[in-house]
């Protein structure tokens, strides 16, 4: 049960998505952003987008985002869900392209700290092909996600069932983040 | 320097500044999120919502978005800037009110991990007064700021000069986070 009373049954909307419902101000360009973050045209796949999403609330320890976002990630790369597991479980062994390990290794340095990142981490990234504006949108996905994990944990909100996540990718993967979702009673 | 070419002036957009000129796409949905946080209409003035915003960029060592914040704070509380450094030195004997103190020390577990905040941290704030709607704003302010930290630190942006906050405060305080800066040519 989350922390405070969001005025809805949480089984219905687990997680960020209770959140979302209990405030819809903040919940607007919140949502916002994350639709041009990992939705909006882009020189990255979506799918790419949303593994540096999944691989940060994985190191976040976030149940909700991290499955959320695996499973949107796994629907929108042929790899699929055996790639996520991989990375999520050993960045520097798993298949992904050079490049998209150095952003990842970004994306791991921002978890822990902004000041985590180095010179160094960047030039990597860039010597794989990385352009600025990738380097610029791995680093504010994964401090998206580091707002995300402390939202969604720092409220103790429960983790989604299987159905909730499957309804869910389905939504995101066609319509994107800045639809709202239908009340759970139409 | 910057690890990413901006195109602009750095001494004249620092921190998040240059940032938000060169992305303005997330920018402005980032600006709104702020804006309702720490600028709408509220049961907390404004002063005291600018201090989590400070606390937290202090624990996060993050200079730029601790200067500007605990200028924008000082200038909304009647006690100045003395109070803010109490706070940022040592919370437990600044002269805060018991529910101020409460719901700062739920914003300092969200800065280490959303999953470092617990029920009792909570109740707490609920004993001396927080409403619901006060812990969720704390926690999404401490989360934003999460973000905002490691965005300006992990992109290797560089901090303002005084005059740059003095300026900064005088824009913010009157006019809040939505408007968009002027070009610095105009």
């Amino acid at each position: 049960m989350a922390y405070i009373d969001l005025g809805l049954d949480e089984h219905e909307y687990p997680g960020i998505t209770g959140l979302l419902a209990y405030r819809p101000e903040t919940a607007k360009p919140f949502r916002d952003l994350l639709n041009i973050l990992l939705r909006g045209p882009h020189s990255m796949p979506a799918g790419e987008r949303e593994l540096i999403a999944a691989y940060v609330s994985g190191l976040n320890e976030c149940v909700f985002c991290c499955t959320s976002h695996s499973s949107f990630a796994a629907a929108q790369l042929d790899e699929g869900m055996p790639l996520i597991e991989q990375v999520l479980a050993d960045l520097d062994s798993a298949p992904v392209s050079p490049k998209l390990r150095a952003l990842l290794r970004i994306a791991g340095a921002v978890q822990q700290s902004g000041r985590t990142v180095t010179e160094e981490l960047v030039a990597a990234a860039r010597t794989e092909g990385a352009t600025d504006l990738e380097i610029h949108d791995t680093v504010l996905i994964a401090a998206a996600f580091c707002l995300a994990n402390r939202y969604v944990d720092g409220l103790g909100t429960i983790p989604g069932d299987e159905t909730h996540y499957v309804e869910t990718t389905k939504r995101i993967v066609e319509s994107g983040y800045s639809g709202r979702r239908a009340p759970a009673s139409a």
